[in-house]
């Protein structure tokens, strides 16, 4: 299955002919992990609850008037209501539970029943690209680190990672990008030689003492290299921290947010479904026993002087389930990197040309060039991303913008639109990891300074504010990244078809969105976020 | 402190002047339970966080032009951004927590950091109306119990319920509305005589012996009255059953739901406050332990024979929590009773007048009669509100409408407007209790014929429907009626200013609103609401 290309369309308008091309693409084999479950990323993070139910949504889309919206519970068409133009055309909400009811058993149940899927992010909100959605904030936050610890590159340094799937396959290619050496476990071979073939991955070892010597070597040359090894993180991290290889950063993406994804030490990871399908108990129990000998080995590391943090998988809770007790001794990225951004109301902007052209983005990429001279990072990352990125499925492109800033490339490519400079119509969208979309205290809002990490208003608000704003479909998921009953998330996608319309609905939309995740900061307190108010004019009602 | 009357405004629109009214108005001494705590109803559900937030809600309704929408996070204002002139003009995100976290405990430590507040229904989203909001579901409840027990009416049976605070003091005049005698036990006597004071209730016994005599008196005689007795419910419901008094049907609407609102034997209410408190954990006990009692009898009144019904308060979790084993042997009244209606998408819509003119209710009262001229019972209802209930605050109406008929009302009210027939405009809300905005296992979704009963998805569509399709503002909220953790729900108020605009925003905001009960009901298999969506053309694309 692959999106529609092009410039014509058989939905009644472009924003229902886009939410149906990105629906499907979010389905592409070259995009999905599992194409065939409807699995696009993140452990079972699905496009749609079932093929009755994909169907449904595109005959649904292909018929859907400029004035009408369609509802999604969680992945299935429930019901098409009269709106009116400056509505949404799609509103969905995905995998929510009431409090007392959010855990994985209970989820798991009702899913069986048939009555819920999980969305992760931007999986049942149809605006995942691939694995460049995560390289960006993968490689900003290397960034950071390289920033804090290392004079600003990686070069010279070694960095030991797992889990090399969706998300975290673009580790390896983001610690490269930052001059560094990467060392990355991962349990399933076919992982590692996918991200080789996508180039976000060096090379393959054939042993531990192979990869370990070739990850040295190009630490001590100074040599950006990455180097993939087949192997349960939490067989291999205490074997390196025991050898005493000479690693300085050390973080992990296996996909820990759910225990019946970890693939537990002693279990091949082909067998690993059928065992958590017929077991769960027991290979959960299994699953959080291993990620408490992986988590130790890296507070292991980390009492050793290396640079440590959770990579937002929710390892840290489940080791702690697992019965190791000092999980939370390093902190997760958010707080140590991020957060700084967000005050500014900076996150994961992204894009995709809908004609399924590469000229497209290669326009767009110019065009933030030249919206932004003085944003020397940004520039280095566009340049970069063009030469070594390998688009998935329609052309896409991201980077981080702020508050004032995601505006202005939106209108700019509304504009590229409506002049021909672009051959067909853009989505605008970005993950609901952002400033102001998400509450997760173990993740996006961890050690908030007013103490307010699991206070979930803030997506909420988001979701209703890009609502009332124009985009043109709005999701609000719960369980994303973390796991259930641990996050509540929202996101938004507008799409540029070049109408007057169009631009003032981009205009607002990407004004607020991000203006959530300022006076979300300033509410808690945040000097930064404070300053950024009131220097680009952001109203907050308890400051005038 | 009092809301302004009358056509002149000092807000920049109706819908922001309105939406002023109504959040004062919910704080007016006639209306709140606590006005000085900006405590509305319902425990500790309050319209604002504090009283800067209230000056500032107040102050920012009065400057927000008609393309600006103000947001608000657990009743404090936190952003004002640029919209559109579709769009709502207060989106509200109230009490609102990620899943692991969503318990008191956690709230209430939250909450004394400044950082939430407790909404409840419509407190925190201000369309609380006094106690007539909760008299038409009373009325409409005791009303399908008489249906299904005795013959269509209560003449000749007696009531026994519990707690007569700002919902729960409805009961006795919908028991005596529908012919039958009531006997009613509250702690606190001010409460009792409040309700003698705005006619709720006839008579407040000086003992138990005196309230049972005149109780079964009336019983005998078939005569309707209500007798109010103080007492606390935990002592007097076990006493009662132990006497053999003849009691048909048994409820409850103590604050069971929030474990330190529920005052616990051998505690002075006047002292309850304070002890709560000081030591939250042992009150918590000590209130458990009292509300297992409590439900003990009840369903030993059960066992006898009596109707026994749980009036959504959340008495039956948490006496289970207290140990008593069998608290679910009774059903809540939803499955029992109002089921049904939600198929139709029927549930309590409601208007004021912000005029401050009775003679405005009157008038929307003919119009009512004169749209629904077949429908006795809500002939009935209307009559008798006229007669006997007196208004607090600004004079209101409630009835019970569903899909096909909400839409019909909110038309011509906005019609009664612009023709001069009203003299100032009119709000229409609903109660977050209605047939499409609510996910509460233990009330509105207890027991689903699909087992969805936890599936949280539905309100947070509601409410983006609302947003998308025109409501003057809009909420989400969580912990409602049954306390925290154990519901999300949402609501919407429009505005009929008597604008062309409003006309076309009512026609679909009160279309899709209820239309979201219909769907949700088809989705969950039942057959009822499944011929509505054929007969009435609500688009489910499933069985298309
Ligand atoms: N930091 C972020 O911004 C961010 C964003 C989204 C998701 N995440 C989280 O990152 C995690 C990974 O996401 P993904 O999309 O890559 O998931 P994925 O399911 O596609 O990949 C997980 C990988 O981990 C491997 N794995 C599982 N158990 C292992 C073990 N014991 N040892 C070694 N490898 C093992 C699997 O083989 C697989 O390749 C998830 O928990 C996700 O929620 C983080
Ligand atoms: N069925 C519905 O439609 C519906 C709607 C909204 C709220 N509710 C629920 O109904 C309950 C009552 O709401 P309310 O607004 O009237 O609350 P409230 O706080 O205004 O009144 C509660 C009353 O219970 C009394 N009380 C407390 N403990 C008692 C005891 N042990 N014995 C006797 N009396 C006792 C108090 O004195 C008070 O008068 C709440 O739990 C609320 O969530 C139900």
């Amino acid at each position: 299955m692959r999106a529609p290309r092009g410039s014509s369309i058989t939905a009644l308008g472009w924003p229902q002919e886009a939410a149906k091309r990105m629906l499907i693409n979010n389905l592409d084999p070259e995009v999905a992990e599992r194409p065939d479950d409807l699995v696009v990323y993140g452990g079972t993070g699905k496009a749609a609850r079932d093929w009755p139910s994909f169907h449904a949504l595109v005959r649904t889309l292909d018929t859907l008037r400029d004035d009408e919206t369609m509802l999604v519970q969680s992945g299935r068409p429930v019901g098409v209501f009269r709106t009116h133009e400056w509505a949404p055309r799609v509103l969905l909400a995905n995998s929510n539970l009431v409090g007392d009811w959010a855990t994985w058993p209970e989820f798991r149940r009702l899913e069986k029943l048939g009555l819920t899927m999980y969305g992760q992010m931007t999986a049942g909100s149809w605006i995942y690209i691939g694995t460049q959605g995560i390289l960006q904030g993968t490689y900003e936050t290397f960034a950071a680190v390289a920033e804090k610890r290392f004079g600003g590159s990686l070069a010279g340094t070694l960095t030991l990672t797992a889990g090399c799937g969706g998300m975290g396959g673009a580790q390896p290619l983001a610690v490269t990008m930052n001059g560094g050496a990467c060392l990355i476990v991962d349990v399933d071979r076919s992982r590692l030689d996918r991200r080789v073939a996508t180039r976000y991955l060096d090379v393959v070892a054939d042993s531990l003492d192979e990869a370990v010597s070739l990850a040295v070597a190009a630490k001590a040359e100074r040599r950006a290299l990455s180097v993939g090894v087949v192997g349960n993180a939490a067989t291999v991290f205490p074997e390196l921290l025991r050898r005493g290889v000479e690693i300085d950063i050390v973080t992990d993406q296996t996909s820990a947010h759910d225990p019946l994804s970890y693939v537990p030490e002693g279990v091949d990871p082909g067998d690993a479904p059928d065992y958590a399908a017929a077991k769960p108990d027991e290979f959960t129990d299994r699953a959080r026993a291993s990620m408490a000998a992986h988590v130790a080995a890296m507070v292991g590391f980390m009492d050793a002087g290396a640079e440590v943090f959770d990579y937002g998988n929710s390892i840290r809770g489940e080791a702690q389930l697992g019965g190791y007790e000092r999980a939370f001794a390093f902190p997760g990225f958010v707080p140590a990197y991020i957060r700084p951004l967000f005050c500014e109301g900076k996150g994961p902007f992204r894009w995709a040309a809908l004609s399924g052209d590469p000229a497209d983005i290669a326009a767009t990429d110019r065009a933030v060039l030249e919206l932004f001279p003085e944003n020397e990072s940004l520039a280095r990352w566009i340049r970069m991303a063009g030469e070594r990125v390998a688009f998935q499925g329609l052309p896409a492109r991201i980077c981080w913008l702020g508050y004032g800033e995601r505006d202005k490339a939106g209108v700019r490519f509304n504009e590229m639109v409506a002049s021909g400079e672009l051959s067909a119509p853009i989505v605008i969208g970005r993950d609901h990891l952002d400033a102001g979309s998400v509450a997760s205290p173990y993740r996006e809002t961890e050690a908030m300074a007013d103490g307010s990490d699991a206070i979930a208003d803030w997506p909420l608000l988001n979701a209703l504010v890009n609502t009332a704003s124009g985009a043109s479909w709005v999701s609000i998921h719960h369980g994303g990244g973390v796991g259930i009953g641990r996050s509540i998330h929202a996101g938004q996608v507008c799409v540029a078809d070049g109408t007057a319309l169009a631009g003032q609905k981009i205009e607002r939309v990407l004004t607020n969105d991000p203006g959530m995740g300022v006076i979300r900061h300033v509410d808690a307190g945040y000097d930064r976020a404070a300053e950024v108010a009131t220097e680009r004019g952001v109203r907050v009602p308890m400051a005038e």
